[in-house]
């Protein structure tokens, strides 16, 4: 830093292609820092080192920063700037910040430039330090990419490059930089990322031809030559910035700013630049018909390894502790027996009593809590099929719950399923939706510091775009308005740190309802098939819509589930799918 | 146009404060169209004139453009481009765009240069084309200004300017364009646009002095004399141009992009710009103490008003018909009568049967219906009173109403309710809340064309900042959090074209609840006072809350109102303040 100049060094936890969860090759930012969550971003100066990062990881921010010389962030806490503010308010005006230009979008960079000229700072964009210092850093991955069957994707390449050429109006050119995309746009899937089935790609697509720029040695010579046959052609991932350098002047390249790294934007003549949205993320947003078919079939699949889950431990719970480890092995197990299983969508969330007030917890080896019969227990968790990804939370009791923990559950309850059985219109946006799974905890002066939902791929990443429920009216997910077909979690929670969590989560499919005079009205359909813990609810707090909403959800789960089990796990499950 | 090689001009409903009402000087866009709403543009190119406005004016401008010559574009409407569109795709590249840069913020040139700069369309700020075109335009306003009494206003000009002061932190000045913040920073009031108690002035809050750009002759010697004693220097309205050109090198005034116009911004050196908040709305829109004292006093009068108006509608329909305009003119005059009253806050809305249907509807003599005792009435009103600005719309049963007019007139009254008794933490916003009134009306697959509600002034503007409940994102209004002091209206509604339309308005004032480890809660109080028709609700659609709000509510309407009326009103009265 100091050869260059630079008074600060920002390390974000991204990779070039703006995803949220990163292969180890990009894990600069928990290099550096030790913090391993997914979100946050270490800022170096000539004496300080900091890492900013949000509600969902504070806890596990202090546990991973003590010691290291590292002082922690929070974002969202009152007082406390975020890291471009903080720097405008510790620099000196003519002070020059560097940064890796790949690990930012372009939106980015501009957001920051422009705060930083305020107070004269310069902002140097084209600095990979971490290179030079990481010694022993995981190479790229190379793991292999597969044809995901059209049977499962319910579309071809063909007819997807199609529609996105239809989509893409007069454009000549689509720059396609996420993985999630590209993977969804062809068919394709690979093992780059853990729990996300990606893989390192670029694409561009032309109005006649479309260029994947990858490792190609990862693809089997048959993927390739259909590939080719579809019109779509394999170029070294290094061949991009080329590529972008010599599309011809008149030429238009159609790019999201919010999702271009400031690298490929630089390499790309400006005249040529048309900016506007991504494209592809709308198309994979809206599920179809056979997507759905598949993910319905998955739901009860995943609901029948929850069943088998749940029941293991109640069983050995009976007998001795168990490790929260353990339940994360144990589940994966009884989801790796199900047809067409990939891996998990994410690592498991198994919170016992205070854990479960760690809203990403992830317990480890060594260090997690030994679960006895006595208090709850919250499990997030989820599983990549070919036939869909699956994304669900359950809180149970392991003992007689409290009165405050019935209430709690109970209001989360109340917040799933006013979310679930309501109707809206067609344009309402994630800012409106997530007050109506937030508004009965308000109403029990009860509340928590994550959106409600976010979008969930299909066989893809867990968290995707191009939607969301948040309550922040910045966030473009939470702006995007809700559509048939969009698959969604509804997932409020109560989180009482050092004691419990609480968090019920269901992925939800919006459908058409009905049209008027008023507008065409979309509603939810429930997608994810367990019941909810009978024992922790107070009906009395219930009004009878909601009671009604909850017996038949628990008819639905028992007659859906029980095909997938044995006797004597359809007794347990026909106990648990009770009315209330 | 040809003259200065323009291709088009706009002419927008604005004044140079960004008033939303406006003088008749400045009225140059109804001037030029003929549409008199208080919202459209006008864009007039060589071969075509169009009038843009939205759906609150849809059914208003399709009448008053009739045969005109105007093209109407409902904003909103499928397919419907907004003017800027409009021109970019009907303008040849290289076209010169014409407007007078006083009638538009800085934000909304900002917008539209860069947006037509894709286009290669040139803006052109600098013409005032109307100025030249329009003979017999009527001069300024010229009525005199007054000192709205501390004992009302609960703050000094003094208290007020420390206040605001302390908010500009280290900015050398701070400039206020805007007609209703300089109302109230001062505490002065005047008549110069219609129900809106403002003066035509600018000014510019130093760290020591203010300065108040306007028509001195408007001011009585003694109050300017006060001004001055408190720091304020009054200097003639043209000399606000040349005291913003001679703010000195290193010197910086801190501007609102949203509120300052194109020219004065133009006028200031760019080194000296701070871009911030409009501080003065955002301490004007808490209101103080003794200003919500007052305030509740006003709504028991105004109650009053209308408990008089609708008995004497009552009596008289069982006689003869009424014009729609002799309701208004009649409860002005029963308004009138109550203590400190100043005029109306705005024309009132009496819209019988159809009529009611169109949101913005102001019966005009020798158009507007005459009400016979059969159907529906919706009255939206308010007054401006020394001691407070009121706001009420109730929509009452004039005949026996039908199955779906009682369905639709409880889905409202739900909507009210519901964001009535909501709690809510702090740092939640207008479209969070909006959601809480619309959703009842989704529920039964209604809707509304508008937000929900607007923040109103202390015997100032009826719409007034910062905040609001709106279901759009991007309304600045709709992002602002809701604080204790602030008093919005919460209107939903249902509008059966051509057949009735229902609003039920209340203002609320937000209000401390409860602290936890969740948050500081609010909740809101309703301010205003008149029962609600009980012979349009259907009870079994309301929950045991809802009943129980509901009779909460008629019985301190009728303990606050009653002591302003005779023994036979007060008989009235009690029979409407029933219980559901």
């Amino acid at each position: 830093m100091s050869l260059h100049g630079l008074a600060a060094y920002i390390v974000p936890s991204a990779d070039p292609h703006q995803s949220e969860y990163v292969a180890d090759h990009w894990k600069s930012r928990a290099w550096i820092s030790g913090f391993t969550g997914s979100a946050g971003t270490a800022v170096i100066t000539a004496d300080m080192a900091g890492l900013w990062t949000d509600f969902r990881y504070y806890l596990i921010a202090e546990n991973q920063l003590q010691g290291s010389g590292y002082e922690l962030f929070k974002v969202g806490m009152p007082g406390v700037l975020e890291y471009p503010e903080w720097l405008m308010n510790n620099l000196q005006p003519g002070s020059k910040v560097g940064l890796d230009g790949r690990l930012f979008s372009v939106g980015q960079i501009r957001k920051l430039a422009k705060l930083f000229s305020q107070r004269e700072i310069e902002l140097v964009t084209n600095f990979d330090l971490i290179e030079k210092c990481w010694t022993g850093r995981p190479a790229m991955p190379d793991a292999p990419v597969f044809e995901h069957d059209v049977k499962f994707a319910g579309a071809s390449r063909a007819e997807k490059l199609a529609k996105l050429r239809e989509k893409m109006g007069n454009a000549d050119f689509h720059f396609v930089p996420m993985l999630d995309d590209i993977a969804w746009l062809y068919n394709l899937r690979g093992s780059d990322v853990e729990c996300n089935p990606v893989f390192y790609a670029y694409s561009v697509v032309g109005k006649e031809v479309a260029w994947l720029f990858m490792d190609g040695e990862k693809l089997p010579d048959q993927l390739r030559q259909q590939l080719n046959q579809d019109g779509i052609l394999v170029k070294h991932y290094n061949d991009l910035t080329a590529f972008l350098q010599q599309i011809p002047e008149g030429q238009s390249i159609l790019i999201d700013l919010a999702t271009v790294n400031n690298q490929n934007y630089n390499a790309i003549r400006s005249s040529s630049i048309r900016e506007g949205e991504n494209l592809v993320a709308e198309l994979k947003g809206i599920k179809n018909p056979t997507e759905i078919a598949n993910l319905k079939q998955t739901m009860a699949k995943d609901g029948a390894a929850l069943v088998k889950l749940f029941r293991w431990l109640e069983k050995t719970l009976a007998e001795r502790e168990v490790l929260e480890t353990e339940v994360a092995e144990v589940l994966q197990g009884y989801r790796r027996n199900m047809a067409h299983y990939f891996g998990d969508s994410f690592d498991a969330i198994v919170g016992y009593n205070s854990n479960g007030a760690i809203v990403h917890y992830r317990p480890e080896h060594g260090s997690c809590a030994s679960i006895a019969p006595q208090g709850m227990l919250l499990l997030d968790s989820g599983g990549q099929y070919l036939d869909g990804t699956t994304d669900i939370t359950r809180t149970i009791a392991l003992s007689e719950p409290s009165d405050m923990q019935k209430t709690d559950f109970t209001l989360v309850l109340k917040g799933v399923i006013n979310l679930t059985i309501a109707r809206f219109p067609k344009g309402t946006n994630g800012v409106q939706l997530d007050t109506l799974a937030r508004s009965p905890l308000w109403q029990g002066h009860a509340n928590f510091g994550h959106g409600v939902g976010h979008g969930v791929g299909f066989f893809l990443n867990v968290h995707e775009g191009p939607q969301g429920f948040s309550p922040l009216v910045t966030s473009p997910r939470a702006a995007k308005a809700m559509e048939p077909g969009m698959v969604t979690s509804n997932e409020p929670g109560i989180y009482r740190v050092g004691q419990y969590g609480i968090r019920t989560e269901n992925l939800i499919l919006c459908v058409e309802d009905k049209d008027n005079e008023f507008g065409n009205f979309y509603r939810f359909e429930t997608l994810t098939l367990f019941p909810i813990d009978l024992r922790l609810i107070k009906k009395e707090m219930l009004s009878e819509a909601e009671c009604q909403w909850l017996d038949g959800y628990h008819g639905e789960c028992f007659e859906k589930i029980s095909p997938y089990l044995n006797e004597e796990e359809k007794d347990w499950l026909r106990q648990k799918c009770g009315k209330v």
